[in-house]
């Protein structure tokens, strides 16, 4: 369904731990920033732990089905320190991931004036991660033998396709196209794992010819890291694997103000599937229930999934509301809630 | 061959780009540490970029067969734009590690006084990595299909086996138990990677019981790189796997002032084939012949490698100079000469 049918229809999956708090703000300021017209429908999904505990169940056919039929699905955070790690993780976000096929894993990462970050000095941080989301070692391809045996072999098999890395890549090369600096950074460690490395190395090179605007360039994960603390200016669009990507956004994230500010798109841009937007963060158990969780990276997450759908406008005006409220914000401590109302309250001004 | 001969035999190998520079600092400084009465034979090899051009060798047999016979190896820096990514990391640089069970990659890092960060404030930062160094994905397993057409796919495979895993969790027990702080932090992606984070996970746990005294945590890779930043004070050691270990070396590194400071071990504790000490730098063509290079972190690779060889003394001495080095230096640009002038004075007076 597209933006034009004027029906918004919303999965809501709020999970674990904070995720019911911060999905609740994250609608809130949707509802506010829609045009009066677009209808928004939601229907809430009780996926996580505690359907895992009563049911078994992490994520059913049944439940693909019932997905399936939304224009997007917006996720508060999966996970708890009662389930075996794995389960939900393989289960559920994997899963959906993959049956979804959500290969362009979008994570933005923009250090707004105002916002600290560990780094010294306050260096300029505006810059996008592509991260492929169907492959890699991502796939539960492997297994093991002699399993708690002194004769164990445990293996994991990163899996990479032409197919699937020219995908990503070129939706990354897009995207490098649209942006003012027009430079993508492809980020993989092919001195080592050269059977890999080699392919996305050529597909990227190939891809590259198309488009001659974008400036391009190669770096190892290992020094990435170096360069998301020494120079993260440096970086524009960056693509990358699925492992390498998890890694890199979250320090991205660490970086550019912190998990609580860091949203993300698990997208299939050919819209044959739903896409699926959530904060980078998880579901932070140990604050959960006490009104103390930012909301920010939910929100921003709406802001995403806005602009999948084509709400352009009301996108930029959440990011823009989200930036004025964390440059004013002063030092008060603000309950989930209220940092909410503050957005509410600037983009409906806005 | 131990330190009770008086005989220290040590394989050189400069390489390329800053290489020889750096090494000849390293020599340097390790002569003058030396007791009087041990003597340092040295024999240079010729490995890297010019001899693969000259030979389209990389590492033989033979050459396997000479190093052998050496109590450790010295290594300044193995790269070269010239030669295809992966020609000399898969085939000398992984190929010696493998060859001789460098099983224990050990990568200190400590923010020593006066040195920069480019993290705000002056953090903490006195931890050790231990990071596997014979199996993972570094095994070149994997392969290509299709190579070069639409429906290539290329893998590689991450070999995790009980005896791998076990000797190095088992090293790094014994490392922080030997530590102050006695605190290790197995770093792992348990919750996706499954089959090889189980391995892992329970390996940890089992040896953690023959370790009563050493406090124990787990943190998944990706948050590993957020800790880094805004909390490196929690790690005192790190044990993690070849992949992860690399990546969060660079990091480990770049927040504790710099590759220009980073050392490294490439450990095989029962000494059945000589380690190899190497700086985690590379071998910067840009700045190669220049004497801009610092030789810091090969200088304390040499302290690692007398500590290794039971120059406990003398390494702590070299340790003790560079940190004075460091702390005392000032402003002014020092060529690499003169660098490792400055840290024979300061051994040879300490
Ligand atoms: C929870 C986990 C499966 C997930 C991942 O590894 O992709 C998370 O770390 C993320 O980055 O979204
Ligand atoms: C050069 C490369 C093979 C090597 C590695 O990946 O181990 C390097 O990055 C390192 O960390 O020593």
């Amino acid at each position: 369904m597209s933006a034009s049918s004027r029906i918004l229809n919303l999965a809501v999956i709020p999970g674990d731990g904070i995720g019911q708090e911060v999905v609740a703000q994250g609608l809130k300021v949707l509802s506010a920033v829609l045009p009066q017209d677009v209808k928004l429908e939601t229907e809430e999904y009780d996926f996580g732990a505690k359907r895992y505990h009563a049911t078994g169940e992490t994520l059913t056919d049944a439940d693909l089905d019932s997905l399936k039929k939304h224009d997007a699905i917006l996720l508060g955070a999966i996970g708890d320190p009662s389930v075996p790690s794995g389960v939900l993780e393989r289960g559920f976000l994997l899963k959906l991931r993959f049956a979804f096929d959500h290969h362009v894993n979008l994570r933005p990462s923009k250090l707004l004036p105002g916002v600290s970050t560990p780094l010294a000095g306050q260096p300029e941080i505006d810059f996008v991660v592509v991260r492929e989301g169907t492959e890699g070692p991502y796939t539960g391809n492997g297994g093991v033998i002699r399993k708690g045996t002194e004769h164990e072999v445990a293996t994991e098999v990163s899996v990479n396709t032409a197919f699937g890395v020219e995908r990503v890549v070129r939706d990354a090369f897009a995207r490098a196209q649209a942006r003012p600096r027009k430079k993508l950074t492809l980020v993989h460690k092919n001195n080592v794992l050269t059977f890999a490395g080699h392919l996305w190395t050529n597909i990227f090179n190939k891809v590259a010819a198309e488009f001659p605007e974008v400036t391009t360039d190669y770096i190892h994960v290992d020094a990435a890291t170096i360069y998301l603390v020494t120079d993260p200016a440096r970086f524009d669009v960056i693509v990358t694997d699925n492992l390498f990507g998890d890694i890199i956004t979250d320090l991205a994230a660490a970086v550019s103000g912190g998990i609580g500010v860091a949203a993300s798109g698990n997208i299939n841009p050919s819209r044959e599937f739903p896409s699926m937007f959530e904060p980078v963060h998880g579901s932070a158990p140990d604050i959960a229930g006490q009104g103390k969780a930012d909301p920010t990276a939910t929100v921003l997450s709406v802001a995403l999934l806005l602009r999948h759908l084509g709400y352009e406008e009301q996108a930029t005006r959440i990011e823009a509301a989200v930036s004025a409220d964390l440059g004013e914000r002063g030092d008060a401590v603000r309950s989930t809630d209220e940092i909410g109302d503050a957005l509410v309250a600037r983009v409906v001004a806005g």
